[in-house]
């Protein structure tokens, strides 16, 4: 019982590139995203380089294109430019950070909405909103993907998000009030701001944490048998292993009460670096 | 004490067009929209007709284009790419209802973002959800300026929106949650698949009604000295007059228990015209 409470990214990953795998084939796709990065955080190249490999085993090009973080706006939007007149490029991915002298909104303008597999331009987010055919921001489409599989009805239910963000809160909300399966149901976002937060948070029948905030809900915050989806990586520093992460949820408080959980990591995380390789594999197709 | 607690669009609508006749004649302007209209709906030509006179009294030009309601996409395209060109033209609406053989979102994507005074281009939407500044959409304007004028404070309560449409409560309810003021709330919202509705609806400290549905907000369902926001315009058949128009909340029903309520008309309605004629300055000045 305990074991099908949890749950895990494994399973759906593993079906995800195997669907991007035989798509990929059958249509004999090249599938290229180019990843932009600016400088060498430890952190963001170590991201990148997962996402090569597990893009190389399903038979996805990631290339890194490493710039100096002395670059102009100027500079890196010509190079934007070139990757969006490139055909064999289907994907265009910003890392962040970003150096202060770049005017992040204009860049993420200067991407070709058809190649925008970060889900971040304008166009693409309006089109989230007005639930016409787009390329989805990764993490809100995990939090759909992890309802879908484990087949977690949505419909007229109370979901509470925490956190307002435009990369997860906000779309993840616009996408939960689609008449749409996931979808159909009251929703309620919640953030800083907000008043009484464990009574609004103890009314929700599927919880999605996504604050940045390790360990924030506890078991008196959730409702006997809710659903809590962890979509929060907070990088702890641990004395054994230099540092580990831990989810907005307190795993092991709200365990028992809940009637199914998200781990971190193994959880939205994992799900979400597949819902970006789907991206990819998506662009390729138009 | 009963006439502060009318929400009334009159000194609204007074200080808004006082504002836009002050700007234009400041700056120059000779702002112009144009409404392309597919046949000739009464209601339709009543409202263009209406607005046409409410923007000659401030000095903005309103012209309405007919058109045959037989004609082509493309032809239909390309008078909106005309419009689009002409640096006269600063606002491009298009009147409902649009004959079934046109492709709606293909003509809204059609329309200069810039010139998109109904704010429901896919690029809107988006900057909107990511707080960028854009063409708003008229009636989520028109609840932001109401509370704005009025004073009521929304940061960190509960807003319900009951509706989830394209054009008023999805838009409403990101705009509530930017970190801003008006703004700062705490959203939910609502609609045809939500269960237990008058149990959420009564925890709304601003309730915002925009359902479609003829006095469907009665007492029992809001909280005591809640605000009313009512966003409906609901027509309905009349003895004497042939037609009235009634909002989605039973106003004498709800008016005793309420801190503040809007009536209709005279309320959301009124506010709407004037913020969509805002649009029209607002593309004049860029």
């Amino acid at each position: 019982m305990s074991s099908e409470k949890k749950l895990r990214a494994k399973p759906i990953i593993k079906q995800v590139y195997a669907n991007l795998q035989h798509t990929i084939e059958k249509k004999q796709l090249k599938p290229c995203l180019v990843i932009i990065i600016l400088g060498n955080d430890p952190a963001a190249v170590y991201y990148m380089n997962n996402l090569r490999k597990k893009g190389a085993k399903i038979g996805i090009e990631v290339k890194i294109e490493k710039l100096d973080t002395s670059i102009s706006q100027e500079a890196l939007i010509s190079k934007i430019d070139q990757f969006n007149s490139n055909s064999e490029i289907h994907g265009i991915m910003l890392q962040k950070p970003l150096p202060k002298h770049i005017d992040e909104v204009e860049i993420v303008m200067k991407i070709a909405p058809d190649k925008d597999v970060d889900g971040f331009h304008p166009l693409n987010m309006g089109k989230l909103v007005l639930n016409q055919d787009s390329l989805l921001p990764s993490t809100p489409a995990a939090v759909l993907k992890i309802l879908d599989f484990y087949n977690i009805k949505t419909e007229g239910k109370n979901v509470v998000i925490l956190g307002r963000s435009a990369i997860v809160g906000k779309p993840l909300a616009n996408l939960l009030l689609r008449k749409d399966s996931p979808g159909n149901a009251t929703v309620t976002v919640c953030h800083s701001r907000t008043q009484h937060l464990a009574n609004i948070t103890s009314q929700a029948d599927i919880l999605v944490a996504a604050i940045g905030k390790a360990n924030f809900v506890k078991k008196e915050m959730i409702k006997q048998e809710a659903i809590i989806i962890d979509v929060g990586v907070n990088q702890i520093e641990d004395a054994e292993t230099g540092y580990k992460y831990l989810g907005d949820v307190d795993y092991n408080d709200c365990f028992e009460k809940a009637a199914k959980i998200t781990p971190v990591p193994g959880g939205v995380g994992s799900v979400t670096t597949s819902m970006l390789l789907s991206n990819v594999v998506k662009a390729a197709l138009k």
